[in-house]
């Protein structure tokens, strides 16, 4: 039998990163391809304590359909938290839990994107996003970033010129891969060029509060007076990548047609999962265990970014997050340094599979330092520094 | 802001189905609509002993990122289950776990259907999987239910004469709606008419295992040596719908497109989850406990298949499965039924939810008895006798 696929996913390859990731899965490789927490980072007792007591008195609960749009006290309790720590969520909004923040990217473009429809990302962006919108058909526009964030002359010159645009899709806090933080001032004329040329924007924002130095900075959707900003959040950063809790909160009509999409794609999140993390966030302390972790990746991230130093590596040590990009000289391919680190039992990522659009001229590796050990971490920045 | 969605969910209306739930989930409301496990059915004991286990044992593992292909031991686990008890599995077959079965349907559709290509269902059909067609822009052609299954000459026809047909999609097993059994010889017959025609055949089994009565019978993924049924199967009618686990057998280079799909879609079903089943699988005994929730059920058909009996609702006694399909006479409008029958607090689904075609002419109600209480049925049985 041979088989015929939809266009949509036709040509739609796996994921380059995951599939590095099961390459270089096997022990002994330096696993600074990855981007998982560390496994000291998990708030293990209370998540034991906290299924022992639902599995106890509420059995049924825990094992029984839910709503798709979610369990309702997390939900209140998100919006509620996003209220207070971020000054984000209007009247016409609402919000749904969903399967991680990659259903809010699958949701938000199964719900607005028609074939051959443009979205625009910074480049280089987040992978799992960009084949999302690769398999609903979207044409990708890639904005280069800036030490500071996208380059907004050039957002406006694509907004400008392209016809069905249908959403900027931006990380504004430590961004995927490149560990850059958009500035207040860009993240203010970012809304203002979406609201003028009618287009929504996807601020993803799954590691804003991996915060290491700085002040805490607006949310694009706290300026969002239109009702054209979703904003996609997750615990996996926080609790837990493995449960799967993500949200999406948006002005009312979005929320629904994406709970229609959600609906058709998976009935509704694990309500086990959402009843985890709601425990989680309504007895202990979220905001010491952020701290905490927090306290981990900045030793991390400077195990690395000290041992890397004085390298041909070229990088800026990001303020928060996972990630550390770093721009190989001319003379050096990225495909070859990396083809060359994992020979050197060192996993880490070619640039180019971040790539937006073909033509975008990339070289350079992204690190990851949350997932090492901090042996691991010396060990494999030494096999770098002798490359 | 006036929002502008894409033609795939544009016109998409919630599930009628989940719609009533929420409209006649408040206390008080008699639960013939749904389609939930009873409270008693769930093995609540095993799963507290298996998370308490999981999360002394190995927390990290259960928290930490998972592959798209799933738990690796569960894939094995079921795939060898799949070959002992249904013999089904062949060399050239994979499988992965996915986000429940509904995931099974949407990763089918998103790898094989493009705008306008045909799927075909039995009429009626489970309202879930249409939607979901739907939402990939499929043109959905029904083929008549009979008693022993669909009627074989009007698939032939629409196989003969409709182009880019992609997949037949079915429910051999206590069909939902309908609680039609398909019999051996038309399953055979199925098989080979989707062989003849080189149309794939996309088996849902959600309620295999519920059998009341009756020899099990072959699935058509067990004549499958040409590579063309996918086969979804799903542990919410046996465990638990909310831990959203299901799983996909089909020829591998579906599966490895399905795959796609998944990362695109979830990353991966959460780990935690994965894990509890599968040490349910292996540490408990799932057919003593397959056979004592058949127990409940049978228990509680009977009591709504004898309360019925003589009313103006025609329906056969489904051998298995959740769901009494009861067809109105002439003179009793389904919707006015469903109406007055909420009217007097007990909820049932109006038969033309699970429409395939709008030319359906369906006057019939779907009525569920795995949800209620034993109580519940008799005053619901009462109040419809009533009517």
């Amino acid at each position: 039998m041979t088989y015929t696929f939809s266009d949509r996913l036709g040509n739609l390859a796996p994921s380059a990163i995951r599939e590095i990731l099961k390459a270089t899965s096997q022990p002994g490789i330096i696993p600074f391809a990855a981007g998982n927490p560390a496994p000291e980072a998990f708030p293990v007792r209370a998540v034991r304590e906290i299924s022992a007591r639902l599995l106890a008195e509420r059995p049924v609960d825990c094992l029984q359909y839910g709503i798709t749009e979610g369990y309702t006290p997390l939900r209140l309790r998100v919006r509620g938290d996003l209220k207070n720590r971020l000054q984000i969520g209007a009247g016409f909004d609402d919000l749904i839990v969903t399967s991680g923040a990659q259903q809010v990217i699958d949701l938000a473009a199964k719900a607005l994107c028609n074939e051959g429809d443009v979205v625009i990302a910074e480049s280089p962006s987040f992978i799992g996003a960009l084949n999302t919108f690769r398999s609903y058909g979207a044409r990708l526009r890639g904005v280069p970033l800036q030490a500071d964030g996208l380059d907004v002359d050039a957002l406006e010159e694509i907004l400008r010129t392209e016809k069905n645009v249908r959403f900027l899709y931006t990380i504004p806090n430590y961004q995927n891969p490149s560990g850059v933080t958009m500035s207040p001032e860009k993240r203010r004329r970012v809304y203002e060029l979406a609201r003028q040329y009618g287009v929504l924007i996807l601020e993803d924002n799954p590691y804003g509060e991996l915060r290491y130095e700085g002040e805490a900075l607006p949310c694009i959707k706290s300026f969002d007076t239109d009702g054209i900003v979703i904003y996609a959040g997750s615990f996996s950063k926080i609790l837990s990548p493995g449960l799967r809790v993500g949200y999406v909160l948006a002005p009312a009509p979005l929320i629904a047609k994406m709970t229609v999409g959600k609906q058709a794609s998976d009935v509704h999140t694990p309500v086990f999962n959402q009843m985890i993390v709601d425990e989680w966030m309504r007895n202990y302390d979220v905001a010491a265990h952020v701290k905490e972790i927090c306290g981990i990746y900045t030793a991390k991230r400077d195990l690395m970014c000290g041992g890397l130093a004085g390298t041909a590596l070229r990088f800026r040590r990001p303020a928060g997050g996972l990630f550390l990009w770093c721009e190989l000289p001319e003379g050096i391919g990225m495909l070859d340094y990396a083809r060359r680190a994992v020979e050197r039992k060192v996993a880490v990522v070619p640039g180019v599979a971040f790539a937006v659009e073909q033509s975008d001229s990339i070289n350079a590796v992204r690190l990851n330092f949350s997932t090492p050990t901090d042996e691991q971490l010396k060990q494999g920045v030494e096999i770098l520094r002798g490359m």
